[in-house]
């Protein structure tokens, strides 16, 4: 199932992204003046192969799990808090159910192996929220003692992720966004970021829900240990998350590498969706073309992992909080470009006069699919 | 009618401030992990007087008016292109038709001195769309050879502005976006910022829709000239309008000062907004702490305005069109901003741990109203 999706991985399609340019050209307005729209409007028609790509139905999915090594006191938080956090979700009362809802997304939390039972949950009262039960097991091993899973857990995990985009793509999707809910995941996704990008893992962890001092200097500890133990392989992506993943984080990148297969935009959350799409695209180099970056997260290590992807984020609100929040905002800023394009006159349309002298075509020195 | 309104302003509600700062404190979520989306609530806080202030009825007002100093060559677009987006406008066919309805505000577009005659103009055919006519002159004087207008007309525009809000607001009014059009209306702008930040105005012209090389070198030229020949007296806001201004720029900051005297935050939009922004902010020192910089602008000199307002922009597209495209996505994230002040669960409502160890009271050094 993972190697089928792969292969169904391709390039974007150029001649959509040519057509897409020269629409944005000729819209009444100065040459390039709508910046990152024009930017965001081209990616998305390489990716759908429409110059006026609609992106009007939007999914945010919230992948949920736990992590052994919260016993080693890396997290402010108790693990029940995942739990309890999914329940949340349920009542509609989170920040990302919030935003989904500003944003026009419905949202999708799956418990890809939360600890504790979740099966005494109220299913969801709103037609535009699903509670999805893909369990692998009761949260992940520790991973400063050996490995987080097993190399069978880890595929489960890709392709309960795929088989959740499969879902979301029959109910209509134009875009997708990642979210996560974890407590204690800032931990792999900075091992795993430590692995990808051969970084001292001082670089990459962070204070993640708030902690400092000597709990930060502990947590590097950890990561450290955990690589040094499980020697996870940066040229196996399976690897990897097995040996320092998370079972969201597995199916945070099957959902990318199922979007990819099936041509659908992707917009990442924060730093541990990040960490999902940098296993992604390890998997398949072609995946990062179909990704956009929600936002800048507040942490450190997040802008790491953006530079190795090349994703430039598309807001910087200063936030910290993932659950699919800065993925929210970048869903709408989706929307925002594939409205100029489906919506906007042109300058013949409008009878606008254009400037006589400007030379309106713009120069490019690479392949739009290129600069993507 | 000017200084009535002025009188009218105040400054921000202190305890409404803190009460919102606490209710952040308490969502169930690590402390301060929303960012921005926290500190604006608080700032809309203190101008609405709630705790959790609802921002729900949007509108963006575009001024549109000419310039006489287009005679100059200042600008890449003929002049009657002003006449021809005000028809587009309309239409619905601009780009801030577009975002507008994006991000579910209404848009009035008020002719406050186009060139040329617009009663042929067919009157909007949707719901959300109003075209006014306030037009003061059939556009302005040549500032390079003498005052913009006259000191009654300047005084004129700038009460427009306030009898359009007050319109707007008996309609039902949570948060203003500001918008322009008027076709050389950047080289006003440059003039009036360098005016009031007693820069060079090589530091404030910019490329405007796209001018460079030699025409930039001329638009600096026009802009010193124009300010050498008026000498407009930065102590003095309406002198300032009046010599080196616009009608719609007046038109924006008599709304703005309006927008301040009922309490009402307003999001700026880009370079010429922010240059009436400015003007209003010289009017009644208070003002700017009503103020939202909506985006910055990729066009040179904005920054410098948006420092003097001590404005932080809330995105950054590299866009730089005008006609409130900047303030629209502004306007969505005051939305979402009241929507997790309003919709959000606490600790305790959600029944979520929260960490014993954290001290959730934010350190404070200065008081919130000065943070703002």
């Amino acid at each position: 199932m993972i190697e089928e999706t792969i292969s169904r991985i391709d390039g974007l399609d150029e001649a959509a992204m040519e057509a897409a340019q020269h629409h944005q050209d000729i819209l009444a307005i100065p040459l390039g003046s709508l910046g990152r729209l024009h930017e965001v409007c081209v990616q998305l028609a390489g990716i759908t192969g429409s110059p006026r790509p609609e992106i009007r139905d939007l999914a945010v999915v919230v992948m949920a799990g736990d992590h052994g090594v919260v016993a080693r006191g890396v997290s402010l938080f108790p693990q029940e808090v995942t739990r309890e956090m999914v329940a949340n979700f349920a009542k509609g009362g989170a920040a990302i159910n919030v935003l989904a809802r500003h944003v026009g997304a419905r949202l999708t939390v799956v418990d890809m192996g939360v600890s504790g039972p979740l099966s005494e949950l109220a299913e969801p009262q709103f037609p535009d929220l699903r509670l999805l039960h893909r369990r692998i097991a009761d949260g992940t091993a520790d991973m400063s003692q050996g490995p987080a899973m097993s190399r069978d857990e880890a595929r489960r995990s890709l392709e309960a992720g795929i088989s959740v985009f499969e879902e979301e793509k029959a109910r209509g999707l134009h875009a997708l966004g990642t979210g996560d809910m974890g407590i204690g995941n800032t931990t792999p996704s900075a091992a795993i970021a430590a692995a990808f990008l051969k970084q001292d893992p001082a670089e990459t962890v962070n204070r993640g829900t708030g902690i400092d001092g000597n709990a930060l200097k502990h947590k590097i500890e950890v990561v450290k240990r955990s690589l040094a133990l499980n020697r996870p392989d940066p040229d196996d992506p399976l690897d990897v998350l097995a040996k320092v993943g998370g079972f969201e984080i597995g199916g945070i990148a099957g959902m990318i590498l199922a979007a990819c297969a099936s041509r659908t935009p992707v917009v990442v959350d924060g730093f541990i969706s990040t960490a999902a799409a940098l296993l992604a695209s390890r998997f398949h180099p072609e995946a990062r073309n179909y990704l956009f970056a929600g936002h800048l997260s507040a942490v450190a290590g997040h802008k790491l992992m953006l530079d190795e992807l090349a994703l430039d984020p598309l807001v910087d609100l200063g936030m910290r909080l993932g659950e699919g929040t800065g993925a929210a905002f970048g869903l709408s800023i989706l929307v925002a470009s594939s409205r100029v394009a489906c919506e906007m006159l042109t300058f013949d349309q409008a009878a606008v006069s254009s400037p006589e002298s400007q030379d309106r075509r713009v120069q490019r020195d690479v392949p739009l699919s290129r600069r993507a």
